[in-house]
């Protein structure tokens, strides 16, 4: 094994290629992963169409992945200063090279918005040494200072990437969401986001969870979750759903709202459905797909409603989400998600998939013989 | 002294006029007051136009008033218990009748949206007994259970009127801002509550306070509190004016942005202006004048932005604009924020005034020879 | 009907003897209820034993009621607008008369240190007019301004009083703690409060919710409530527990300890047991049981560890206690921490099971034969 | 210039001596600066007496310094991305090598507690190489990853030291206290951590802010920086000084107490003075000075008190202190703290001062002649 096959996207709509890449020579403090699966989540169908600024292409996507350690240069540990040793499963933070020297970092204590990250499978080319910077390949090469964390026990790799993107993103959402017991909670959005965020209200103890989105097999994933309530938005009116979401919540609204559409027209209807000093979270807004046009004296001022945006995630939101993952998913099954699973050559497959939304979930898995 | 004038809203439009009412027999716990002093604020104006919904014509208006007490009913006392005691100058909390009963006041503890709440010079019609419910008179009627605080030692009715529901509301506004040590705080809008915003992020020790308003006559006020940067929102455009304020915040805008200027379209420039992971408290949307278009990627999503609606206040806010007028007016003087005292006969005129912005602050003094 | 039989305490030590008292005529907003339950807790225990300051004896006890209302003056309404009917089974918050004039009430918006409040079954003694004031007895009166919250359907008053005091001073400890998904949580205590809080630790989303505490009844009650970890704090040194805490949780100690021991001591142990910047709760120190010695540089200081005291609830908590029962009784079950009922002719029986901890929970049933 | 003069604890206990070492040579993104002036706290009154575990002697102290650049090796940038440049006069962050990888950087992110921090002049021994790592020096040795931060403009070397490890330290604990304008804060201590604390809460609108501390040399500072109430340790009681703070604050007791005294008894005080509902930061039990006993029902669960232990400082701490430098040194005047400069042959005295609290604040001028 010297080289390994990769899913490439050439250029912004153009055919994904599979290509061959030499392995990297180890730096100290690197890991070679050999991939188990690769996320295929809504962003790769972004980057496919080059709806995201300044991504350098060919680009190998995959930024949510779980490997096997095949090969690694000390010292590799991961957050309890355990070392990782070969053989290990594990995934990783996607995001990369969070400085902890800029503003952003030290005094914001925003490291989201640190303009110095990188991320695995978007911001790093295919060809930028020392390669094998994306999960849809046969081996990964996680650079030193990647943050790394083993598989907890019973989770196996499957329900990481059912949990995937949108469950440490949603970790991220429902701790501004900041629920509590009783809380009624609506969800607008029922792809992998929202539904992991239904999941997620309902195990901080909702007293009663919403979720609005289509099509159908997925509002029936959220309702398997244990939804108790769901609404088709492809067959109801904007004012529809806000008297219907009011109606199911004593008249007077959720007292929390969280967007995970990525449409911008939801946001004034979320604004509407709240209740009066509720609170809403915006998570779903993740490119660029337009502007919203509401009255905020109604809808903001008038509310005392509070509106938390939500960008990224970062390493606590993927340890959660592990601990999570390792309590919860014989309640949740995340890896129910799955629809799909995809060989590297199935990728276009896959994001045509994803794009039609035929899956809740796909998964590119490089070595399809390996057990998940 | 058996019968009052008051300064009377006939109708929405309709021109001002001179009414005189019988002064009330005095429930228990009622008080009846000598007005003092009444401002003109910016929602008189609303209301004089017809502007506010389910508002009881004809009407006494001035909500923010300061008066001797003249009789009273046992039992009144003041929060701390001290009986209030004929002759007493005292202000009062306008907003009356909040419930401590429903939902919004004993679970979301947000006794701003009690939907039972009066307000005093607003919802009281001038002809619902026992009348006398509003501070553009001679007299006014406080009936039981009203929130009455007495003038702290040196605070003088000019002082308090200075302050006055710009004031108020903007205790509201800066505990919702969140201010820290140093942050860069930006106002938009220069009226009274931009003004006392101004005011009151100095005194909570920002590094640097931003206002963007109009006219002249109202940046110089705000220079004079001590602001740092001042713009002009009628020589600027929009971009000019995000530009601006980003440069002057280091190039990332500032830390938290408080809206106070009524206009929907500032919405889209305060979200704008703020840095990546900022706060900005929306407070001067209080009627309704129309809707604004943003872009919510941009704006908020991957801004990590968190947005406050601020509506109202309640008496702990009345409370510490007392506490801060008693502490700090001889560093702010708000008294000088008086543009021009009116009698009840000059009403009209004051309103006028207050519309073409002509008076920072307006003042009704029904009894002119009453020193202030 | 015109009288009501009541077990009093006449002075403090002395046996409980049952005494008929009149029916109190009516006044407009005021509620008679035919008690179906009353709850027995540790507080009774202290009141019999005279160890709280400024009881007014003799004294009815009862606190936590549950009944059915056999009359009404109108108006009495929930705290959704909706009328109480006779017939109606209710429940109500116990502190009465918190004030919302005072500065604790108004401006400390600390209503629970409101001075002017009463506690049914604490503050009123049973020679008060207009009498029948706790829920030791047939019939209780709840006085104008009682509020009064209806049981949720599927909430029987065995499920109320299952959770009673205890639950509701849970709620409290539980929005003071701030659990978020995947921490772990230590609980000290193992009585009503101790348990209701592993339950809603549980429901929040706890990664891992120990209890310590005794004897083993209770022990195993937690057990089946879902505690992933518990200890016998009767067969362990202090030393032990931390150790035994620390090592289960990560080496490093839970994220959040939660007090609900009533012991001075168990103050020590839960500073050294929480990890470094963690949080504890200190809701168990209901009465004085003396004090406790501790290091703050190495428990407090060199911690940076947060602490909360937590005292009493508001209507808020019963509010949330009610829609956590409605929602989340079928899997906690708290009816079963009813170890036994009791005729107001046991009630001497009743407290003493209580103090010995025979009983987790002991309840108090006026009219026996009506079912729960 | 190849070697530099340092003052050295040889070991706990014994005379400072002056010792020579090498200049290091440097590393990439290490800096070498010409010490113009570094602090001697009590911290290092702790360390010459061998009260800090683990310190490795000999010992050059000094943790917060300000120094010239006078060489670098590239990259070295500061918080902006500004390049830092010979000649350039700076401070820097005494907590080095917080990793960023651990459970406590990346979960709790709570780096004050990161488990792989080192602090210049405490846990870098004088012969660890590459040395020169504590500020008592003529040079002193800014390893790779040091957060450097350039005086801004207007704050001089001895503005900066005048505020010192105090201020940084005050910056802390006041974020933590979260005082809100008008609210009454006491101070427990006059040190420098006490004196910044009150200075911090003048700055953030406090209504009052009273300062215990001794002797009257530190209380007159307290007067002079504008405290509004002082009152002498020495000469009254635990009782006297409980009642006398209550009556200065409405018989209430303050909104927010800082203990600033690391004297373990001073917590029994700060519980009992502090409102009820009120909070309570401790931040002076940077040392083990024993134990405290008090009683959790009264002073913690009754009062509903929040306690919030304070430990160290990270860099936005540090990087605030400057803004705050910038902005208000002007009115409080930190550098007339510094009672008395020492050089390098003095720095026994200097100990020995400070110990004696004959010092505000001592500093070390390792370069006598060179201006500050």
């Amino acid at each position: 094994m010297d080289t390994a096959a990769a899913a490439v996207i050439p250029r912004p709509g153009a055919p994904i290629e599979i290509r061959r890449y030499s392995l990297p020579a180890l730096e100290p403090g690197s890991v070679l992963l050999k991939v188990l699966a690769s996320e295929v989540c809504g962003t790769d169908v972004h980057l496919w169409h080059g709806r995201l600024d300044g991504v350098p292409y060919p680009l190998i996507p995959g930024h949510v992945s779980v490997g096997e350690v095949v090969d690694l240069r000390d010292p590799v540990a991961d957050v309890e200063g355990q070392p990782i040793r070969v053989g290990d499963r594990v995934t990783f933070l996607d995001v990369h090279r969070t400085c902890h020297r800029c503003w952003y970092c030290l005094v914001a204590k925003a490291s989201t918005r640190c303009p110095h990250r990188r991320v695995y499978g978007i911001t790093y080319g295919a060809e930028e040494a020392p390669g094998l910077a994306g999960g849809w390949a046969e081996y990964l090469y996680l650079r030193p200072d990647t943050r790394i964390l083993p598989l907890a026990p019973g989770v196996s790799p499957d329900i990481w990437i059912g949990g995937g993107c949108g469950l440490t993103t949603a970790v991220h959402a429902i701790e501004l969401a900041g629920i509590r017991l009783g809380d009624r909670v609506l969800i607008q959005g029922s792809g992998p986001v929202g539904l992991s965020a239904c999941a997620l209200a309902l195990l901080s103890g909702a007293g009663w969870v919403g979720v609005i989105g289509a099509p159908e097999l997925r509002l029936q994933a959220a309702q398997r979750i244990g939804a108790d309530w769901t609404l088709n938005v492809l067959e109801t009116t904007p004012e529809e759903r806000v008297r219907a979401v009011r109606n199911a919540c004593a008249g007077r609204g959720p007292d929390i709202v969280i967007e995970a559409s990525g449409n911008p027209e939801a946001i004034r209807e979320g604004c509407a459905m709240a209740r009066d000093a509720g609170r809403y979270v915006i998570v779903g807004q993740y490119t660029d797909n337009g502007e919203v046009t509401l009255n905020p004296h109604h809808l903001i001022n008038r509310k005392h409603l509070e509106i938390r945006g939500c960008w990224g995630s970062d390493f606590s939101h993927v340890y959660r989400a592990m601990e999570i993952l390792a309590r919860f998913d014989q309640r949740i099954q995340w890896s129910s998600l799955i629809t799909r699973r995809y060989s590297l050559q199935e990728a276009s497959t896959a994001l045509a998939d994803v794009e039609a939304r035929h899956a809740v979930k796909a998964v590119i898995q490089p070595h399809p013989d390996q057990g998940s």
